[in-house]
């Protein structure tokens, strides 16, 4: 493979070749959204036929790139992480850059770990999945310059913190008036821990939704609990203990509604005749299930992808139009859901 | 965090506090399985409380460690390659490596990229997830010195390739001879991508337990594919309009059977009434869908770890015991297989 002898050299050969301005090629190297679909096949396809190189994220970097962007997760057993990963590789696939891919599992002593592992190393920048807001690990990078972005975090983020995450209010939202529309009034919502912002956020949506349509939130129909199959089984068999149960339940995340759909199997219940059922995040079990499941989808690999973005523009100490993204999330309908049947309540 | 003055020292301080040996210690450093698990874990307890941070995996090496182990798999999309980078990471967790992550989807043209990205940078060693055994990749990264373990390979490895699998004969011997037990006879098998050595073998098991029972292989009932969903799915509905079809199929893998499900559901045929069904892998779907299934379990987080452990012996210049190491498949018996019933077989 043929090395460039200057970067600048490069960029203009490319550019020449391709027939496109010079900001045009930069903003192709950068991984940027702002070229034309047509535009940027072509430049790279010139990249690819000369057998460039191409340099690391960062032209104007203050220091020489390490080639490592680090990311860390809180664990690799459900597929939240993985999806959110899979948007940052895509996303690095065509820079020079490598995932250094770490594991926590929340425990503060792997994060520790990783933090040293990251600064004893050298690193371009780092991803965090469900960092604390509020955090040393996030200070201790700040004052390493070492730039980050957060991808939904935990409690409270600074306005200087970049970070993307996904409409949760909204998506929580939309999963109630979903239910309402079908005539359910007794929804309950299992939550995920309580200092997830984006758990938090979901619920704030449910009780938005019940209360535009003038239904009063019920204490007993809002559950505590994990994102997690086993909560979801919990407090599944909690909400049908009760002296009169919902006939409609909206899980904190699709893994909850493997738990769930487990508690009602086990009741001889059947989803969705005796009991509506809706997800949130749209992971490949959501249509592994069966039935197959109504769900909030957020867009996962694209969150990752635009983390990755933001953060080879914080690299290249390039200005971000917003600290905070939010992408869009949308109600996919499968067969979880049917319409409220008086005939099937209880009380 | 207090960096210790030189290797040996620290090892040494380490021993003395922890009251054992030092290549006990050295033992432990290097995560090798030979150590007393409470020695372990006193050992661990000396490194933490001191505050120790590990050098790096290879006290002997030729060469400066880049702190970088490299990764590459072929997809993240289902769980199979995931569960194996669990294993990894948690073998590195207590290293001071980090772990590279790569996903090529079996593109020549992205392995090419991989590569270059690995020797334009710095690496101690490379894990390759269902690399062709012959390869130029291979090879280069033996003429760079890098060394590499290469786990569920595809084609043919040399004698000198370190590598990992599981037991695959042997499993699919087992998942057919289940059956067989169960009073089937006529048993299809699915396969993988026919250069996928592990698939090949799976089906070597199939009809070596055949011929033990005497029973012919008949070709309509080895079906060819990928280890897809949508392989799961063509291949059943080929298999149910054949004029005799099977009481029993052998899934390539855990991933098709969600097809296979899928078909057997459109067609109106209950597992396992109608249909037994066996898969391989036992990834969290297994337990998912429904019925729960009945796989062959293979140990893929532990392959993930071993491989691990080759790689860091490999590092460090020690020999390796066996340079091909074959993990244990076991059967997982779920709801998914029944008694063959002469009443629900056609023909």
């Amino acid at each position: 493979m043929r090395q460039p002898s200057s970067k600048r050299n490069t960029i203009a050969e490319i550019a020449a070749k391709a027939g496109v301005s010079i900001p045009t090629v930069s903003r192709v190297l950068n991984n940027r959204p702002d070229v034309a679909p047509g535009t940027r096949k072509r430049v790279e396809q010139v990249i690819e036929e000369c057998g460039f190189t191409r340099n690391r994220a960062t032209p104007s970097s203050r220091k020489e790139s390490s080639g490592i962007v680090d990311m860390r997760v809180t664990d690799l057993a459900n597929m939240y992480s993985v999806e959110i990963i899979r948007g940052v590789e895509e996303a690095l696939e065509r820079t020079e850059l490598r995932l250094a891919l770490s594991v926590t599992r929340s425990s503060s002593q792997l994060e520790q770990r990783w933090l040293n592992k990251v600064l004893n190393g050298t690193t371009d920048g780092a991803i965090l999945v469900l960092a604390r807001g509020q955090s040393q690990d996030l200070d201790t990078l700040r004052q390493h310059k070492i730039p980050f972005v957060v991808v939904d975090h935990r409690g409270e983020l600074g306005p200087d913190v970049p970070s993307v995450g996904a409409t949760n209010w909204l998506g929580g939202r939309m999963a109630t008036e979903h239910l309402l529309s079908l005539g359910h009034r007794r929804i309950a919502v299992i939550r995920g821990h309580a200092d997830l912002r984006c758990s938090r956020d979901r619920v704030a949506g449910y009780r938005a939704a019940l209360e535009d349509a003038g239904i009063p939130v019920e204490p007993e129909l809002v559950r505590r609990g994990e994102f997690s199959q086993q909560t979801g089984y919990e407090q599944t068999c909690a909400l049908l203990d009760l002296p009169n149960p919902p006939t409609a339940i909206v899980a904190g995340c699709d893994i909850q509604v493997v738990g769930v759909y487990g508690a009602l199997r086990e009741r001889g219940l059947s989803v969705p005749n005796d009991m509506s059922v809706i997800g949130f995040d749209d992971v490949p079990i959501a249509s592994i299930v069966t039935p197959a499941l109504t769900t909030i989808r957020q867009p996962l690999v694209e969150m990752g992808r635009v983390a990755t973005t933001m953060l080879l523009r914080l690299i290249a100490e390039e200005p971000l139009d917003s600290m905070r993204v939010e992408l869009t999330t949308t109600l996919v309908e499968r067969d979880s859901c049917a319409p409220f049947c008086p005939l099937n309540a209880k009380g």
